[in-house]
């Protein structure tokens, strides 16, 4: 067990006093909902499934409900079972925790459900975050919301066993690209070393995570890289994929989880932008942003009704591509003009 | 400054004998000569210049000598000037350090240089080392040679600067696949936290390394991965690249570093293989290997006079593609049926 309390105190968690107000609730507290962002993701998930590992030590009961099927690719996952799609929220609930999730419309369906609870805890790490709880926790220079669940287990003096370790370890290292993103800090490292120590083996966690595609999946991919553009002197590099792109590869929107970083991966870009047809509506186009130092794409995806980021955000646009592409490329030229 | 000494004692690095003599070596010794092998990456280049700010600040002559070019996406490296292609031996020099390298034929035209030098140190982490020094310090579950001449720092008592934390954090981050591979350790991630804490920023090392491609690299790989083939009930999943696409995409043979991963990546396959032309002559292929679990392609690569690790290694091969590729995928078969 390393030091951890005396090498980041005061170092990236400044807001000791909201954990130890989200202690308190969580104490006094019996039944919980636990829930985060559809699209269920690295983070989401795993900040969940400690949660709920730290609350069931706790002696409490809890549920965890999430609209969104889980990808396939997280099925590995020991506790992966708690997570719910249809809750009946007639059964009381004292303390709804949301994790990893900016605002609450992007929980989907169990908006409603929350708008039932009396008290909502809000932990997250997105700088679009709109402070939507009764008690609200937001660390946005943290690599994950693993990390700020590793705290509360640290506060709470609270043993990490081997399948907390893991959920930790994914929520880190998705959410920092293999440890390769700036909110990568010597904490995040000091984290995840103490976790191995857990008996996590990386490559394991890698491999059910990253090296889990089907041959369709690397043919879409092929396909996309193989289209790819760049434009406004090399500043913007944009690639898509179409309804009938899903069809012929057998494949489904999951497989595009990381498709943006290869258009960013181009030397010179600055925004790389991914356009994502919706699998069952026509003309509807989920865009994914990645930007390089000074272009704040979360500027953008919000003026679009999205958010996320500074450096990794998202939105949703209706139209044709043609349109939708115009549209998204003038704006991201604007921010690049600015 | 974490408790290095006292966390990993006895833990991964079981030689203290050999980094004792190598010490003795060093400190007696006055002109050194600092090689690797041929095809120079993140490990070669990262361990050579820690080795060379380590003699450099022990007051000795050093030369680093290499056969071949450096990488583009490592020009970015502070000292990377030091690294020489021609070097007049008939100066006297008293000691060779060669790091990274499993026998001596792999320094390319070094070895004659080698040959001239009356004493050879050898540190390395290759399972196929075929014990060629003078001294040899030989750890193969260590994740990259970074790690060694770290603990080499640390035995001095020599002070980790920002320049120095920066190759070893390139010598580690790389061999490990951004710590996804079964060769990183807790104690691994707690040297590279240390590392950050000496001002390393991950996402910048990152961009040089991995985001500096063209749109053709992306177009050649985006062919690659569109072409690729899952035989052998799916164990089996390889893709070549030709001499004339390097043409059509107007790119370098090190544009396909990371290509063989992508065959590895598809769920059910335990060898995936990349087949690459030699872009000057026809009829010569570069194999490289990657592997899951007990499968050994260094059992394989060695067959075919190459060598590297069980889970990664690589080969040189003559003939027609269809040959080779006849040759190559039967041994493969052989190994996983063995």
């Amino acid at each position: 067990m390393l030091g951890f309390h005396n090498s980041t105190e005061g170092k990236i968690f400044h807001s000791t006093k909201e954990i130890k107000k989200i202690i308190k609730v969580i104490k006094k507290s019996n039944n919980f909902l636990i829930t985060s962002h559809i699209n269920l993701e690295g983070d989401s998930l795993g900040s969940q499934l400690a949660m709920a590992n730290l609350l069931r030590r706790l002696g409490k009961n809890f549920v965890v409900f999430d609209a969104d099927r889980v990808p396939t690719h997280y099925q590995f996952l020991p506790d992966i079972d708690l997570v719910q799609h249809e809750v009946d929220i007639k059964k009381k609930i004292d303390v709804a925790i949301v994790l990893d999730c900016p605002n609450m419309s992007r929980t989907g369906r169990v908006e409603e459900a929350l708008k039932k609870i009396g008290y909502i805890i809000n932990i997250d790490h997105h700088v679009s975050n709109e402070i939507y709880g009764d008690l609200n926790w937001v660390e946005k220079d943290v690599s994950s919301v693993g990390e700020m669940v590793y705290q509360l287990y640290k506060e709470l003096n609270c043993e990490i066993t081997k399948e907390t370790a893991l959920y930790l370890y994914i929520s880190i290292l998705t959410d920092t690209g293999s440890f390769n993103y700036s909110n990568t800090s010597s904490v995040t490292h000091e984290i995840v070393s103490e976790l191995l120590e857990c008996g996590i083996e990386p490559y394991d966690v890698s491999r059910n995570i990253y090296e889990n595609k089907t041959i369709g999946d690397i043919k879409l991919l092929g396909r996309v890289l193989s289209d790819m553009k760049v434009v406004e002197n090399g500043r913007i590099a944009y690639s898509v994929v179409r309804r009938r792109h899903f069809n012929l590869t057998k494949t489904q929107p999951a497989s595009c989880e990381n498709f943006v970083n290869f258009a960013r991966s181009i030397k010179g870009v600055i925004v790389a932008v991914f356009f994502r047809e919706n699998i069952k509506k026509m003309g509807l186009f989920h865009v994914s942003f990645r930007s390089v130092k000074n272009a704040d794409v979360n500027k953008i995806a919000s003026f679009f009704g999205g958010g996320g980021h500074k450096n990794a955000s998202g939105c949703t646009v209706h139209g044709s591509f043609k349109e939708v592409k115009r549209r998204i490329l003038r704006r991201v030229k604007d921010e690049l003009d600015r």
